[in-house]
This record gives structure tokens, sequence and C-alpha cells, in this order.
């Protein structure tokens, strides 16, 4: 059953294309991650926070990237981190269209 | 530019089957939301929480879509919404194969 991961946390930046550059190395490591369907990468520059929403194959792989990801974001020295891991109800989001497979 | 919209909040259910049952008919409407891309509906049942993330295809209508959901879910009696509105990304989030269109 497809898992979901939304990670959001504090940030003065960068946005945009100065994230885009900061990350995109990061973005292709990601892309590697066990179970990894695919990731929506968020920021907010008014509310001054960044995240992600992640799709995972699994409860199992969502959780094991949290971890990891958890400490590499404790590394940056962000603080404040919300990490929530939900189950997808397939039936409901197949009404409205939602993307529950790698594109 | 696409907007992401997460919201969740804390609920004793329905989950699964169940929920998926209570909703069918507010995700059929939900479908008609102006600006709508899709809709993942999330839920937890270990840690009482539910909600959905949203991509719409622009910042005022992923706007107008939480006002009118905030109101539906306090009258729903449900208290303690989370809701936060993102810019996406687009280049780190194509990356990491990101559904950023309408399926």
């Amino acid at each position: 059953m497809p898992c979901l991961l939304q990670i959001d946390f504090p940030t003065q930046g960068p946005f945009g294309a100065a994230m885009t550059e900061a990350f995109t190395e990061l973005a292709e490591s990601i892309d590697g991650e066990p179970g990894l369907l695919w990731k929506i990468w968020t920021e907010n520059r008014e509310t001054a926070e960044a995240g992600g929403v992640y799709l995972f194959e699994s409860h199992e792989t969502a959780q094991r990237y949290l971890r990891k990801h958890t400490e590499r974001l404790t590394g940056f020295g962000i603080t404040g981190i919300t990490a929530k891991v939900f189950d997808v109800n397939e039936s409901l989001s197949r009404i409205n269209h939602a993307p529950l497979r790698r594109e």
C-alpha cells in the first residue's frame, strides 16, 4: 500500500532557482532511495518554510527514509521539523486523479 | 505554477473502507473544484489523524479551496486543523518523478 510522507521545516532559504541549484545533487541522490515513487519539493518564501511530500511504496520504506532524512536535515542545522506519515486511501484518491505510482 | 496544499487534523475515523464509504460523494464533489489537479486522501489510524494533499494549478485556487474546506471541516465538528500552502519547486520535483499534472 502506498505511504505518504509529509516533511516541512522553517528555513530562510534558498528558495526558487537558488534552491534548485543548491539541491539538484541531493534530489538525484534521493531518487535512488529504496521504495521511493516520487517527491514533490515544497517551498514558501512568505512563511519561510520548505519541505517535501513523498510517496513511498510501503510504510517501512517511508519510515526508513524519514529517519535518514531527519538526520541529514539536523546536520544542516535545521530544527523544528514536522514529519507525518500517512496511509493513502486509494479508492477516494483515485476518484480525485491522484498519482499513486512512479511517472 | 502548481501549488501544493497540505491539510491534516485529528480524527477518530472513519478509516479504511468505512472512510471510503463515508466520503465517496464528497470526493466526487471535490473533483469539480476550480483549479484542482488531484487530491491524495490520507489517513493514519494509529496517530488518529487524516487529511489530504492536493495539487492546484495556482496559489489563488488553492487558497479559495482551503477557505471552503476549512469551513466544511469545522462544520463536521473537526478542530485542530493544520493547513499549509506551498509553491512547488518544479525543477527539483521533476528529478524525483513528481506528478505535477492531472492524470
